[in-house]
């Protein structure tokens, strides 16, 4: 059982800023994400996109931002339960809950802040029958570890950066790479597309377009790939050990939906007027994922709705104590992990 | 008569970044500001100071954060009045405002927002008959062009940053500098105080410790200051131009508080469970100058109440338009001097 003072379901921008947030008035965090890293939507979806709206950054990629926040918060040393989606909560007698993730894994906290953007990201699935009985048996939906293609056949579907992406990293991992797609046109990175039709021109990607993937087959592992070129109508077979439809991520609120919370146009309602709280004492809702008058789902929002509900957190927590903010240009940052940032001080000489 | 859409009173943090919110929403503003700079405290009081809070930066100087937000506005041209403090408003009949300042400058908007901080930074001046007669003449709290003080006699008072680094700049400018503190210890950054002790060595700055002036003389113009050692309570006169005593700022509501807003401990209350609109419709209060319950005066939160504000007075401004919110990484940020940032497309491109 992991415990920790605030359980944040969520591990994009809002999420890792409630840790900082937590940190300075001493609360310690635990993040759940259902993706293999942190940083949300900016890590998986658009880490090399420049963001505009976050104060203070003229331009700021995406990725660079996360990892901005992951140094931020490295004080506060934040535990992570990673590639796995919060399922289950229970409230316990004394008003703490328990979060158990669809791989089991149990967390005790407090309080809970949901920080879970638009939801946790689900790959789009083909419509291909049989295809549940090849997953984790050939059959992936995200690249968690390279590696594990090494030496393999594997076909790629899809015709945007993601599939262009790894099939130009496989290229040079796996023993062979196919790429099919229903257009001839790729939509992505201009030097991605290039790149992909150089290597098809040397022979390392094979690309089967205008094409779609009809039919899988194998005993218990999958073997083979049926393939239709959607012009010709014509079927061909490709022997493949895996088979990799990046078909894109959609956001899908889950299990959430299910904890007895308020929810309003597929978000959580909280009280905006003091502290982000949700209709359940203790559990609160942050950032994209919540929703009250004159919401507006942007970064910035998210920081200031983690921080509130940090201070209200901390009153939970420990209701006798009064806390008094320090500014950091005053106080500095204490980190758990023993480290101190803080303003050179001022001296008191004699000048005689 | 300076015209914009909205009129924000200080040009701190919070008011510049609520430029570029209203920039994105193709809304113009102005700022008035009693400072003779943009950024408010963070360029005024602590510009060297790190802050450790703001999402995204683990470390900022205050100086370098205001340079940063005053990049990212600068798209939206924003207008400027400083050095002038917001003195009365008039509500026009169709609901407008004109703002006059306290030299006269009208500005007109349909909209207000106060984003003034803890308020307009006045001197700390020290108690002595006649201080009024000789502001303007030799009596000055804020040093705003140090070239007019080249080849004068100047006497400064006070024992802390200011003092020391106005006596060590000015010690190459002015023909005499005289440094008073009614202690013979300063406090400020340690550089700062061995280098007054250096040029007090060289002969270049004069040093009187610990003392105080005691009276002002002159006819019209200050023409010498008493100062008297607070040992032996023996007192010189000294021949100077110039007399700046540098004791601080110290914030005030000052003429705003009396604008019929409803205020509470010295600041103004806002509707924080909409769009921090305060009790007077068209007028809002953003950042440190307002108060809700749970509010925290962070730089961070000033930056969501700001973002909020621009949405409801484009709203205001345009009640039958309805505003689609564009994320800038997908829109970009186009400006009205006609530049625009966006993120490199992707390209649509067969591969054969």
């Amino acid at each position: 059982m992991i415990k920790t003072d605030i359980l944040i379901i969520g591990a994009g921008p809002t999420g890792l800023f409630a840790v900082f947030e937590a940190g300075l008035l001493q609360l310690k965090c635990h993040l759940i994400d259902a993706l293999p890293q942190a940083g949300g939507q900016c890590a998986e979806i658009y880490p090399k996109k420049p963001i505009y709206d976050i104060p203070g950054f003229p331009e700021v990629l995406a990725g660079d931002l996360v990892d901005n926040l992951m140094e931020q918060i490295k004080p506060f040393q934040p535990g992570f339960t990673l590639g796995e989606r919060a399922e289950t909560i229970e409230k316990l007698e004394d008003g703490s809950f328990i979060v158990t993730t669809n791989k089991g894994t149990k967390h005790h906290a407090p309080i809970v802040a949901i920080a879970g953007g638009l939801g946790s990201f689900e790959p789009r699935k083909p419509l291909l029958e049989n295809l549940e009985k090849y997953e984790d048996n050939g059959v992936a939906y995200m690249i968690k570890e390279p590696e594990i293609y090494r030496g393999k056949k594997v076909l790629i579907a899809g015709g945007g950066d993601s599939a262009l992406d790894w099939s130009i990293f496989l290229a040079d991992v796996a023993k062979e790479v196919t790429l099919v797609h229903r257009r001839n046109e790729f939509r992505g990175a201009l030097d991605s597309v290039e790149k992909v039709q150089q290597l098809k021109n040397e022979g390392k990607i094979n690309l089967m377009t205008p094409a779609e993937v009809v039919a899988l087959k194998g005993k218990d592992q999958l073997e083979k790939v049926t393939v239709k070129n959607t012009t010709t109508s014509k079927e061909t077979d490709v022997v493949v050990d895996n088979f990799i439809p990046l078909f894109g991520l959609s956001p899908k609120l889950g299990p959430i939906a299910k904890w007895g919370l308020e929810i309003e146009k597929n978000a959580i309602k909280v009280n905006n007027s003091l502290d982000y709280q949700t209709n359940i004492p203790g559990i609160y809702a942050i950032g994209d994922v919540n929703t009250y008058p004159g919401k507006l789902k942007l970064i910035l929002c998210g920081f200031h709705e983690a921080t509130l509900m940090c201070q209200s957190a901390y009153q939970k927590i420990y209701p006798d104590k009064k806390y008094v903010m320090k500014y950091t240009t005053v106080g500095g940052v204490t980190g758990f992990d023993g480290s101190k940032k803080e303003a050179p001080k001022a001296v008191v000489k004699a000048i005689d």
